[in-house]
């Protein structure tokens, strides 16, 4: 059998011991070989490719960020007008199965793809942890450890100059990376998407604090959050070629608002793009190389249509539609047993 | 009402954000109070306690490895047998609830005093992660991050010499670290206790790499891992002042093996009590959070006789009496996976 | 004898080694106490201290950041006009030598101390790196080990995005942090206050690097790096209290300057404050806690007016005068040494 | 010009650093080729080589534990009587000047050459921190780094369980890696090679320790550390195939003896391998690019018969022949700073 496979959306620690396991297992069970489009979808679109073998370059590759195979954001619209275009590619290069990796984006285009006929196995990938029907992606281990190892660090910071400290975690739609992050660190406040805050309580929160005499106060700000819309004007941060929202820093402005309001002094860090690179956790890299056997598993029994997901410690298969059809948002209770902490 | 906690056991990376959620906790969701006994059950047999409150202390122990309470091994004979001190001391001190935390000896005692009318609750700690009815328990996240870390080292050095390694990491009945820093640091090969393996096997496998040019061999011992009867004879360990069998470094005789039949240069490395002591990840500091906030839910709630475990991403009870029953090992299948990898 | 120590401006990793190290060697070599004023200046200002001993918990400071006595930026005007209180200050507590741990500002301020005839050792503190008279000072290791990590970090990210990346790290006067971290994370270009860069030669160098056919750019700015005046125009930063310049992002600026005018995606990120957070590096703590002891030892020596350095491998005494008059700044040769790699 | 390097003896972090620094100087700043002789000497002795180029693959290793040239012990009396094939080599290849990266028996052998008339310029390796002339060798700081932080887990364990615990770490002659990881880690005590323990005394500090209600006891132990000949009889541990003395675990042995004198339970961690592979530490990456650069600039001009070497921030050249005189040891006064601490 010929595996075709892409990386697509942000990059992720864990997508290369992805592709390494789907190599390796693809030759190594199955005697079938693997060729890898670069650049996500655009190496489809445009029939770029190279063959994979399991050689010391491939076996290597287990432990580092990013992707060996690039990837690149594309429009939604110019994908799904090129699912023409992909389908030729793949039958050009004779692949029999295609296995895409990565977030919501990329499993719907594959979900198209399986619904045209194209036989398709996903594999799930996100930092935000947003994906439906999987308990865990990889990657979010490794940002979350990130995010933590960086609020320890401020938190020594914070006590020595008695500061209100916000420090910004990716997660535009979804607040897991804040909430797991603020829970692992001892946070005094956490905000998420899910959870629209109000500016008077933030800073009501912040005063008592101090006044009861604590050294310090540590807030964590998922990208995505967001005032109350009577508390407090975000200024807008536009959109991006693909009409998504761009955010523009709401950990800065609630940070500028709180230190106006209550004339103490704030800090903002912003972790940005450290939080998805580089190395991946150890269980970022057995979840992704789990999911890459399985994945090559599947394609070879035939269980089409289908993306790998973790359940409890198992590795089983969940329908693709079912998967895309609604981002997986933190729930109410979790937020509760995180809020325990606050104040 | 009044909480009682203790931890048993080999200490673990989380015990003490499971003590700081359970002060948390009790004290603002139900105004309780909490002591904590000291040195496992020992502070119980010997009435040596202290009263937690959730102050800059307990606070500050969220990223602290070990336990502030202490902990000591206990003979289960003196256990059982003490177990009306137990009551008593109980009752003098007014516990409404016991909350403790500990692996399958302490859980064993748990259930004891469970079905003898004693309201408990039980919150699993293994860092070998073989607690049945939960996918996982903290500690486990950490020791394998550590193991992980430390054969990516060697991998480096045994490919600078051309050597073969042999790295002994924990696991005395299950072979849970071994399998996943096998798998997250790319071993060559993985023995574990579930598994007894064939040193003829284990010889020509490191011959045949090394034939085929490789540079160098690593290989994963679970400390409980044995040679099958015929293939080599262990120098014994002894027993422990319990009866428990004691391990004697079976990584360190495999090696010596292999280097008598196959004239190789190997290197062994025992990872010994790093892996279980400092600054838990942050999974397991999550996690270790959750149990205590659930556990004490529990305690209130009336839901005694249980275990929390972990359950997908959910913490649910379980029954301590099915929890105790019998240790959870690496499954063939989860040992197949793995061997994809090996050669 | 008694002590008096204090720690002075932008907390820094070891300041807590230090305290720890001069409490232990008053204690144990000379039978001496210790006072700690609090929040550096002010504490001796308002006459806020506390009496500290070599217990677990100043046992336990060693490897945490940040600092126990508290710390706080003085306008250098109210500390000169505030010279006698802090005399007065000493005198009702009968410190008979003054520590300072401090940077350029505490320094000075000891060095007026001295002049007027207080018995005081100076222990240089920054980040920055930038003082002089020392090879090095403590906090710099760790801030270059965190800056290290995220770049390493950036790298995969890039490369799989085929991306410019600015990482803007701390040196508002000084760029050894940017200097060592883009040496040791392999930066394609370091711009530092030193030497004035050129937003032409900056666009040209990323443009031939993708021409080449390189997968990305990873350019590392510190804060107070400046272009050359025809060359670009930065948004002025304003000033603080102080009357010190503040910073308003010039790796930010100059990023959106090479996106708007060669057209390729550039993402900047602002380490900020987690390079001065948290656990020191082991290299900090054992500079730290030698600087504790030998400052502890001048100070019973009657090596007054003086302040500990590193040179070689060595901790010797040099003039607070001498190491106040300038500030060390990266030499043209040193950056030459590092533009070998760039491009 | 044509430059021939090689890396020779343990392997060591930061080798690989070095070797792009060469590699990208010769080419970007002479104009000159390199050429990688494979394994040590024996490349050498049996003319294997490959050419280096500033490639991807040589650019991307500057954060690569190990040695892409491979490395190995050669018997120094081979190593002797084969200087002539080596010079054979050096001429048959081309080679003006050769760069030899390794540790005392390395540089000895340097030394030789040139003594005979080859242009070397000599790089210090050394983990363990003891060839003399140079302030620092990279790989000593990654060492520290790991050592330290074993060290920092152990303490929660040691403390939780109230034990005893030994940690050996490397230093066979110099015990510089004990001391510095014993300072920042805060150990109870140190062993180091140059100063023989008092078995007797290492019991009463123990005991006096736990008598003070203390929780636990670390000792820190090199490698070849010794006891006074008449306070305890250490098992031989014969010698390697060069007739260098073996060392069978100075920390086991001196474990077994304490709890045999005073009763209480001993753990001993053997740190090993882990210590010297791997990544290297930001400053170990800056020093060994800075060697390497400077090694390339002696080498061109004529700077020959000498070694790089690290003075205060400056790198420097020291005669080979001073260079492989001495070990540096640790003297009295760095021990005694230790000792402030013991107890």
């Amino acid at each position: 059998m010929r595996i075709g496979i892409l990386t697509g959306g942000g990059d992720c620690p864990g997508l290369n011991a992805v592709i390494r396991a789907i190599v390796r297992t693809s030759e190594n069970r199955y005697g079938s070989s693997v060729v890898g489009f670069r650049d996500g979808w655009r190496g489809l679109l445009e029939d770029r490719k190279e063959r994979l073998r399991f050689d010391d370059r491939v076996d290597s590759i287990l432990a580092r960020g990013g992707t060996i195979l690039g990837t690149a954001r594309v429009n939604p619209e110019i994908l799904r007008s090129g699912l023409d275009r992909i389908q030729q590619t793949l039958d050009d290069n004779g692949i029999d199965v295609l296995i895409p990796i990565g977030g919501e984006g990329t499993l719907t285009a594959a979900h198209w793809l399986s619904e045209s006929g194209v036989p398709v196995v996903g594999v799930p990938k996100t930092i935000d942890n947003d994906i439906a029907c999987t308990d865990y992606t990889f990657g979010f281990n490794t940002a979350l450890a990130i995010a933590t190892e960086a609020i320890d660090r401020l938190h020594t910071t914070a006590e020595s100059h008695q500061r209100v400290m916000l420090v910004e975690v990716m997660g535009r739609h979804a607040g897991w990376i804040a909430l797991h992050s603020g829970l692992a660190a001892g946070a005094h406040l956490t905000l998420i998407p899910e959870q629209p805050f109000d500016v008077d309580e933030v800073c009501s929160m912040v005063k008592r604090r101090f006044q009861r005499g604590d050294s310090h106060f540590i807030c964590v700000v998922a990208e995505g959050a967001e005032p109350k819309p009577d508390s407090m004007t975000l200024r807008e941060g536009g959109v991006d070629e693909f009409g998504h929202k761009r955010f523009t820093g709401v950990a800065q402005q609630l940070g500028a608002e709180i230190e106006r309001r209550i004339g103490k002094e704030v800090r903002t860090t912003v972790l940005g793009h450290v939080q998805r690179g580089g190395t991946p956790t150890a269980y970022d890299r057995v979840l992704a190389t789990r999911f890459g056997i399985n994945a090559t598993d599947a394609a070879h029994t035939g269980e089409h249509g289908k993306m790998v997901a973790l359940r409890g410690s198992e590795i089983e298969l969940v329908s693709l539609g079912e998967a895309v059809d609604h981002l997986k948002v933190v729930p109410r209770n979790r937020y509760d047993e995180a809020a325990a902490f606050f104040g």
